[in-house]
């Protein structure tokens, strides 16, 4: 049995973009088992855009992580060693802290037993984790859709994004979806959403105005910056917005700006709710029970991008943040 | 009869606080009276902190003046002169933009009669008039506050500020407000207010903690810039924020800009709705009754700042930005 964990560690501050060479893959022992704790072997890491918060310096929710600190981030494995009447061994367990590494030891009530019948392991990283509650949440708890509303959503192709689309599309919205890559708006459109908009190529602003001549009513960020400026110019009288997250200012050096047109809320009536999926943390048996169901029904459809190996964590999250994913990146350990 | 009238030109655009010469009085000439219009004599003026934006360069809903345009404004005057039946001469009438002059025609159209029952004639210019139904509007219909919640109210002295402060007060919460004055301060007292922040000498962060210690349940926005940076600090999970203006940026160069610290709404769930009283127009009646009830009853307590002269108009502008008005500021030609 493995006394050692191959963790990844924060090696430098990134300066803008991140970079492989601020982090490091280290070995670091492996503390023996203590009673009603577990030890677990990774099957699949997550890699998510808010984790580029805990790299910088700025205060949050997100604290910082320490120069030479090990990363943390939601990891689904199999117990490999038990000493709780709870987890035996071969228990399936999320972590929401115990990614980018290989192996951990754990209290087991720091752990979540996994169903593996709802739905393929890695999904518990993305439409039945962290991703697919926070755009159900997003969706369903605060824009509350009605039919025939015409929304957009940024990062559409991500793993957030791609989730509200098609809660969008159950809930009779006409889409209207960014992404960067012609690809991905393919998929988007099988998807059924009405448009899309190559955001590395397009005007948001015209794009917006061509697909919806009247305004948009809804907004689900997942981008933040010039994405949120638009669509606040874009939006209807008493549109309503979900700030979900701001991936265009993570690599910014202050990812917690305003937009500079916030004042146009004033003038149309806008309401910006923010929220994050810990907020909603008591409606999760609903949540996950509505996504478990369009899962096994087929209503949901699901795209991963697999990168394997534990090694290429830090290169997956990298390319992440330059939207290198469909739908939602994992790593496969 | 005059056949000219006084009116407030933009004389040059102001680089930031606005001086007294940037505004010219002039003298231009009355055109004579079609049928279906009024010549009107303003009584009482209104000066408001919203008119600074009109003289930027900024888009929005209020285009630039131009250099050497005409001042807008609310207004209160007498129909002098009338060739239309529905406004005899002696009917006093409210205007939204012939402020800043003494005569004006116009069509009676454009005008609205005043019921000088009700209440005092600057009262529709006051609790009301925009004023108190923006007041009313942002706490009732925005905040719609519950009993034994906290507010702060930013600008609580000034004339929007000064009604929510006891509209909130009847709604059972707890106010706290923040002004530049002692002297207001005390005046807030008396009006039930728990506690007051002095902004040009206090933290408003280690106030607002001191005084609510578990963080605020909602906010109402008069001033925005640093105000609304510490009150999104400030605020509790699921907190809610009205945006009603933003006097702090008025001067800045760019009013449109949003907080520093917008992020904070995604890690706590904040709710911010930006507003103004255009929006809630088919509201104007129910708004309207249960203010002027309240002024009838004695239960709201009105304050103007009354300054004499038509001549007067910039200079009480130029003082009302920098806060020199308890209540509501009115020129009483």
């Amino acid at each position: 049995m493995s006394k050692t964990s191959r963790v990844f560690q924060l090696a430098r501050r990134p300066d803008g973009a991140p970079v492989a060479d601020d982090f490091k893959l280290a070995e670091v022992p492996l503390p023996p088992l203590e009673a009603g704790q577990v030890k677990v072997r990774n099957r699949w890491l997550s890699v998510d855009p808010y984790m580029r918060l805990s790299l910088t310096t700025l205060k949050g929710v997100h604290a910082p992580t320490e120069i030479g600190g090990e990363l943390d981030g939601g990891a689904v494995g199999e117990v490999v060693e038990s000493r709780s009447d709870r987890l035996p061994v071969g228990a399936h367990v999320f972590s929401p802290l115990k990614g980018w590494r290989d192996l951990y030891v754990a209290d087991a009530g720091q752990v979540a037993p996994v169903d593996a019948d709802l739905g393929p392991l890695s999904a518990y990283l993305g439409v039945l984790g962290l991703s697919g509650m926070t755009a159900y949440a997003g969706l369903e708890f605060v824009l509350q859709p009605k039919a025939g509303e015409t929304i957009f959503v940024s990062g559409a192709a991500g793993a957030v994004g791609m989730v509200v689309c098609q809660l969008a599309k159950r809930r009779g919205c006409r889409v209207i979806g960014s992404t960067g890559d012609p690809a991905k708006a393919r998929l988007l459109g099988e998807l059924g959403v009405e448009a899309t908009i190559n955001y590395r190529t397009d005007d948001l602003r015209a794009r917006l105005r061509a697909f919806a001549p009247d305004g948009i009513d809804m907004y689900f960020d997942n981008v933040g910056g010039s994405h949120l400026e638009a669509a606040i110019d874009s939006m209807k009288i008493f549109g309503r917005l979900a700030l979900c997250g701001a991936v265009e200012l993570y690599n910014s050096g202050n990812y917690r700006q305003g937009p500079g047109n916030l004042f146009a809320a004033i003038e149309k009536g806008l309401t910006l709710t923010g929220f994050n999926i810990g907020l909603f943390a008591a409606r999760r048996g609903e949540m996950m029970a509505d996504l478990a169901g369009m899962l096994k029904s087929g209503e949901l459809r699901v795209e991963e991008t697999i990168v394997d190996g534990l090694e290429n964590t830090a290169k997956a999250f990298i390319d992440l943040l330059a939207g290198a994913n469909t739908g939602k990146m994992v790593i496969r350990v």
